[in-house]
């Protein structure tokens, strides 16, 4: 029995503006390529696929963006969420850290992803779009999109993996309750699934190729834009709501962290735990160390190359500096469906290269381990991405312990795991194995791609 | 797009004190009485299955009965939950009514059972109990059960209805991931549940067997007692929590409800949200309508006989006076397990005798389209059960916009729905229908209530 402290905000302290690490960088993020001319893509290429206000988000060095009130009213519904200090998993370990932890599974979608699925939706309604095509593995990003398009009255369909989509039918059915239009991709409503089903009539999909898709139903018809869940400095810059709730939450624990634990697909969770303690320690604050924790079935930041590479696998979208395992890299079929991306955020990639951030890298087994014991002792059973940061704390609170350090240790537990519980049936009934991608296959990505004349 | 209300109380205004309706009806609930000798039984008869604490508080008068501080601690993980206006139901209903809901789906379970699971767990700990027995059918009960077990360091074994257990299996993954004992019933674990298989190897199961084998076991050992998630009084009482914070954020609001509606399965959801307003009522205060929502598939409080009757199928149980439909009465398998029981609690039943309570039932295709039309506009999805007390506040609003009375409506949204997707599947999908039961089945069912004489 472990005593729960909560640091809950009252929703008048929802922030009312996003925090833009763009403007803190001791050096500027390489540019965004054009795929054919290899030039610095400007915010007129970007304008079949986002409205202006994102893509000047996604440009901007302004420190601070507002979050429009209308955005910040329908945040109320579950925002500002929780943050706890987990006494009974620290009494568990018996180490002399305090670990506290930032819980986005409480939003009608149970995770962080409706914090940018509101704000895209918005602007997207703003500008006059009638509807928003969007890809989603699992189905996290497509169920918040759904959720986000009913609320701001805006039309949304989902490219969904199609191994996801008849393997895992309950996120489509909360898709479907929302309201959005869900799609099996590869698709026959694309010239690109097309191409792929005339090869093979029975591919099972991927990521690469449900964006694909989406971005080409996106690029031809003006009342349709284009949305994405991760990976994108706008994407980056709305999810730091969550960074900035929980430093007035350790504010008000009397509290500063040593250690800033996320975990890492595209990196839009990570990015909104750690970017504002990133920037306060860049304005000269307090630097505490950033851990972003991968799958190691799928490690862009600890075995991926930093170069420029496409987001999808048609090889439609701009170019981005990134850390990758090449386009044509097929992750192996593990739980945790939100990590499984070949390439990482962009921002996120360079602050490793600046020396910004570490990264780490552990195995599913020892992940759902990790969350299983989260679970009994704080009571709330984390989604398998998570898994990942509840592993990486539990490292580093291990470590405080051998070390007799009483550090303080913040993490994001982006999801709970209510939607997942066919990984745990597995986990239980020993079925759970550790997935390995093949080096050679590996190797052969990596050598596909783009080669880029470095900017001057 | 709607404006969202939210009123969130600060966890130092979890309430101290639970509220026990005994001590306001104007007349005294029925005698529970012994199946033997059909004497009122007394604490001593109840001591094998209760701690003590529980069962003194099952015949407390006194109005007031404080909450143990370490089961307030736990609370503070979820509650306050928070109460919500429906501004946008309300203008898609063009409705001059206000719409309240309380929500409590944000628990670690995803609904209001942790209520009453915490504090069962923590008086039997207290007790020196070293396992709970329980039965479960859908498994919201059982896996509320297993995270109270998980938390406070008690050991759960759960009976789950065996159909369920085939086909649900993702509750029966969250119960075992918080370390509980799951076994399909009925089982070769009891005598109960050997007989029953005797006659039948592939019996389905059902809520009154796996009440029959928890208690069986229970009964048997001195270190284990028996934990049920709704129907009694204690249990009834633990739920008052959720109508005590409802009235201070309706003062918040500066509302108090002209109308009160809750989902009845076993009644203590409903009676969480309604019982602290009944009370106020009785003491002099503004009497709301109080409507209890059940389905048409399973009509206790509607069709039901107000008698004596078992609780469970092996008649292991006492007698209590209840509307009930009979202990052999097997309602139709639609989709809200929660509200599939024959009985329906006795002080909810004693209430309706008084004509302090409505009810009204609803079929299910019905309550699903009410729950989807809140999700699209309010963004949360609710659980099947919890469609039913969405169906009825709507129906009171539109009973408002014909009346022109701008009333005020509460509701108890008690849960989500993410664990529950197979049936918002069947739904999009047109395969969901409405059950019946089988009217002679009933009239069977209703024929072999156990004559009782009425007490003097």
């Amino acid at each position: 029995m472990g005593e729960q402290l909560k640091y809950l905000l009252d929703e008048s302290r929802i922030p009312r503006r996003w925090y833009n690490i763009q403007a803190d960088l001791p050096k500027a993020l390489p540019p965004v390529l054009h795929p054919g001319t290899m030039q610095p893509v400007g915010p007129a290429d970007l304008a079949p696929l986002f409205p202006m206000e994102l893509i000047m988000q996604e440009v901007s060095t302004e420190r601070e963006i507002d979050i429009p009130e209308p955005v910040r009213d329908i945040f109320r519904l579950w925002r500002p969420t929780p943050m706890y200090r987990a006494r009974a998993l620290e009494k568990l370990l018996d180490t002399p850290a305090r670990i506290f932890y930032k819980y986005e599974g409480v939003s009608p979608a149970g995770s962080h992803k409706p914090n940018t699925a509101i704000p895209q939706a918005f602007y997207n309604k703003e500008a006059g779009i009638k509807r928003l095509t969007t890809e989603t593995g699992a189905g996290q990003w497509g169920s918040s999109l759904a959720f986000a398009g009913a609320l701001m009255g805006i039309d949304v369909t989902v490219f969904q993996v199609r191994v996801s989509y008849d393997q895992k039918p309950y996120r489509r059915a909360l898709m479907e309750s929302y309201g959005a239009r869900c799609i099996a991709s590869p698709s026959m409503e694309t010239e690109f699934g097309r191409a792929v089903l005339a090869k093979d009539p029975t591919h099972r999909g991927s990521l690469g190729i449900a964006i694909s898709e989406a971005v080409e139903i996106a690029a031809q018809r003006d009342d349709t834009k284009y949305a994405l869940g991760s990976v994108l400095n706008h994407v980056l810059l709305h999810q730091s709501i969550v960074g900035l709730e929980a430093m007035e939450q350790l504010q008000m624990a009397d509290a500063w962290p040593d250690v800033v634990v996320g975990c890492t697909g595209g990196g839009s969770n990570f990015a909104g735990i750690s970017f504002p303690f990133i920037g306060a320690g860049l304005r000269g604050g307090a630097k505490p160390r950033i851990v972003a924790v991968e799958p190691a079935a799928c490690p862009s930041l600890t075995r991926g190359r930093y170069a420029y590479d496409f987001g999808d696998t048609g090889h439609m979208t701009p170019l981005t500096k990134m850390h990758t395992l090449g386009s044509t890299f097929t992750p192996p079929g593990f739980h945790a469906g939100g990590l499984r991306y070949h390439g990482m955020a962009p921002l996120v990639s360079h602050l490793k290269e600046l020396g910004l951030i570490e990264a780490v890298a552990y195995n599913q087994v020892e992940c759902f381990a990790a969350g299983i014991q989260f679970a009994r002792c704080e009571g709330i059973l984390p989604a398998p991405e998570a898994n990942h940061a509840v592993k990486g704390a539990i490292e580093e609170a291990l470590r405080c312990k051998r070390e007799g350090r009483a550090e303080t240790i913040l993490f994001n537990l982006c999801g709970h795991g209510h939607f997942d519980m066919q990984a745990y049936t597995d986990y239980a009934a020993g079925k759970l194995t550790d997935q390995t991608y093949d080096e050679s296959e590996l190797a052969m990505a990596l050598s596909g791609l783009p080669s880029v004349p470095e900017p001057a």
